[in-house]
């Protein structure tokens, strides 16, 4: 396989291959090598793109990260309270359901705070726009638990491995009921 | 500091001392190097305890683990449903909040996972334990996605930096109306 590619294409055969082999054999356990050796090419041709498995494991999570950010300048844009919580609950438990693979290996991986800490936001700045958003500029305790529980736990159930058997569509529709419920949102009328 | 001691009390010392410089400098950035000057000692006599950073997560983690083992099997003693969960609530956020350094630690740490391999249900019978609990033998994706919520997002609350300000005493009442409400529990009436 020593066909002549552009540039832009072997690296995104390259994190494509990465992530199968993350979620196969976990971050820590896959090597620079086995992604070469996974996509027919010498660990020079990695170390081209990524000189190290940090730089390709926040590589991985980027796109996520990035969608993450322009949910909450999106949801924030809503005049309403109940509407920038619909928008931001929705949004984000829809993007931790198509990115559930990811999600499952990020949640125990410090790369996902490295690549948290480049995007627009900062960790910090992050956390503090999803709060405000759900609990208001000045948020009390019981405002901000509820907030910190709904995310993080929306994030880590949507990647466990005990529920990988559910199917996308179900588990969006309980990750939102759920979180509606924490968030203090009325239970929506089923269609 | 060349007193002669009882090993004991130097495990103790040294346990007490690395969970504090997990705490400051992160479980990553802390060396058996770090641990020995701190507690005054050689890295041999490290060694002699320890002989990886792992060994110390996994020793420094296993008096939560063994509580959270014992837990689980006193709460599901009791003969009512509402009781099980009430008694496995509190039982959980108490811990969670007593041990919160620790958690805040460990919520990004694999030692975590091989401590709480080897505790008595291993960390796959040890969260169906929980989840039978709170939801029942046979529990429908609505029962696992909220048991897993509210005890990962409590977990991920209970440690997190944004709430460290918060109380003990605090955070516990507000991790469990958290809690209560997640898992369908009837609100308390405050005394």
């Amino acid at each position: 396989m020593t066909t002549v590619e552009p540039v832009a294409d072997t690296r995104t055969r390259l994190l494509a291959t990465a992530l199968r082999l993350f979620a196969e054999h976990g971050v820590e356990g896959t090597s620079l090598q086995m992604i070469a050796d996974e996509l027919g090419v010498t660990k020079a041709a990695v170390y081209y793109h990524f000189k190290t498995k940090a730089e390709i494991t926040e590589a991985v999570a980027e796109p996520g990260i990035r969608e993450l950010d322009e949910l909450v300048v999106e949801a924030a844009k809503h005049r309403r309270h109940g509407a920038r919580v619909d928008h931001l609950l929705d949004g984000f438990v829809d993007l931790v359901v198509r990115h559930r693979v990811l999600v499952a290996l990020f949640s125990s991986d410090p790369g996902i705070d490295a690549a948290l800490a480049k995007s627009r936001h900062g960790v910090e700045g992050f956390k503090q726009a999803l709060i405000t958003i759900v609990a208001g500029p000045e948020p009390d305790v019981t405002g901000r638990v509820a907030a910190i529980v709904a995310f993080t736990g929306i994030a880590m159930a949507g990647g466990s491995p005990d529920l990988a058997e559910v199917d996308d569509e179900t588990l969006r529709q309980e990750l939102i009921g759920v979180g509606r419920r924490l968030l203090g949102r009325p239970r929506r009328r089923v269609c």
